[in-house]
């Protein structure tokens, strides 16, 4: 059998990180993927982006990240990206979108010990993105403690167990068991490559706690926020009484600002449809965001920003699923 | 054996709504306790504070909940209120700091489907709400899907499901199986009653994305917040690179205003001390989060900033646990 073809992009994080003076920093590159010994049985190259923790990787990582796989894709059958945990959810989701319907696997993974620890989780969690870069599965996805999560529906939910990531509103795709790699779903392929790295940077996360005042919506309308994803209460509530948050929402998407409501809870879905205080949200011209993660619906709000030139056209891509994010009724 | 005295305090919430032509709405009072069918072998009075959807339920509510605890407390064994859960655990736990050492338990709950649903969860909340409120057990609790939680440890984590709570970083007080009711934990008393029911509501929760500027962090400083909670990646991250919050963060700690930092993570602790990233955050002079919720944080910075005079009698009350609300090393 020939042996697979994997690219390695490095982008430091704890995996890759040395303890300094300063505490735990990213000093390697692409010496991780010797050290964890990963790779036999794989015709491998490792290429280092960035030594950065993923706490600075930022729109601008992304962009360069989806641009280096888009340009060497056709040499490789699958590619793994090291990264920290700590943001990997965001850019796991932009890349399913900047590269919707690419042919390949494309996975990141990580760790929480560093890879020379003794007790490090990074070779594991390398051998299973490897086998998942290997096994022709088209998408991009998380392989992260024994399980493969696809992109749009990874949330760091834990500091410091392995078990860092949670697979939210959807089963794992596939998780590694004594049968070796099973999967569990199969997703359909939504389409032909479409190579998209174009985003706008400009949009505002704002958790609502009681007493969130309509002065701070103007405020981030004013300073110029083109999109903003509100995590609301519960299934889809927020203040109508005193603080009167929908009225502010309505003048925003009269100003052609993008406003997209998910929940603040962490598992399933928001439903602005079924209490009067979310229909009264709705009724302002928001953009639901039902069962989407906030790290999914940020990123799709800066992709559909970046690549549209109205609010009707950023409302018509909410209403379509591009990498499995969305569960649309 | 004489019946225990249970004061309930509505307002609002699911458990009281109605399906009405604009979808569900609070329009319950007293009645919902009737209709629940619960209270017997106890002695109860039902008092209606408010009609309110929880996510209507603002900094004003709780101080009046609070008035209205302390001054009837002493002719009740425990006081239960029913309350949407939407925004239950911001009202628990604010009223944890204000209500502090009450010497009866105040037991919050409600339910994911109206007390008229022939499905309804109420009826089992409040059985196990009234059992807990008649226990003795001293404190601040949320009681829901057979668990107690502690007031300042419980997140609502799910939109639908009966289980809408979690304990976060600490198991539950108590739940219900075929032996009644079983504690988990004693709680040590925190010392004498201490009412304190102000508050400053100018506390702004800015959850980071890849991406978020250092200006916006510098427009909710020029707006006037007293106290910024920021939800940071992971254990503890913030970008530092191109986009430098640290710098912004330092020149916000200068001007007074109490920064806190917690994890978007929704379970474990944060730690800033592990990473470079974290550690530059702290010598900003951020206060650390721990293993606080968010919940419990933007409520506690509220409570701090509403009863002291200096930023550094806000950092000694983070350094405190009020009400169990932080694991402090």
């Amino acid at each position: 059998m020939e042996e697979k073809r994997i690219l390695v992009l490095t982008t430091g994080g704890t995996i890759a990180s040395m303890d300094g003076e300063n505490g735990l920093s990213p000093e390697r590159g692409i010496d991780i993927i010797g050290l964890a010994n990963v790779g036999a049985g794989f015709s491998v190259d490792v290429h280092e982006m960035f030594r950065l923790d993923s706490s600075n990787i930022q729109p601008e990582e992304w962009q360069s990240l989806a641009i280096e796989i888009d340009s060497r894709k056709n040499e490789y059958d699958g590619i793994v990206i090291t990264h920290g945990t700590d943001t990997m959810a965001y850019t796991s989701s932009i890349l399913a979108y900047m590269l919707r319907g690419i042919e390949i696997p494309v996975v990141l993974t990580g760790s929480q010990l560093p890879a020379d620890h003794p007790l490090t989780d990074a070779i594991a969690n390398l051998h299973i993105a490897f086998t998942f870069a290997g096994s022709g599965y088209p998408g991009v996805f998380i392989a992260f403690d024994r399980k493969v999560i696809l992109a749009t529906r990874a949330v760091k939910a834990r500091t410091r167990s392995f078990s860092a990531f949670e697979s939210i509103n959807q089963n794992p795709i596939a998780q590694a068991d004594a049968r070796g790699l099973v999967f569990n779903t199969i997703i359909e392929k939504t389409g032909s490559y479409d190579f998209k790295p174009d985003l706008c940077p400009d949009v505002f996360l704002l958790k609502l706690v009681p007493g969130t005042t309509p002065k701070s919506l103007q405020m981030l309308i004013d300073a110029g926020y083109k999109g903003i994803v509100i995590e609301a209460f519960g299934a889809g509530g927020l203040h109508v009484f005193r603080r009167n948050l929908v009225v502010e929402l309505k003048k925003a998407v009269e100003k052609g600002v993008s406003i997209v409501v998910v929940s603040q809870c962490l598992y399933e879905p928001s439903d602005f449809t079924i209490y009067e205080v979310g229909r009264m949200a709705l009724s302002a011209g928001v953009i639901e965001g039902r069962d989407m993660t906030s790290e999914a619906a940020v990123t799709k709000l800066m992709w559909a920003l970046g690549n549209t030139k109205t609010p009707e056209e950023v409302r018509t891509i909410f209403n379509t699923s591009l990498a499995g994010e969305v569960t649309l009724r």
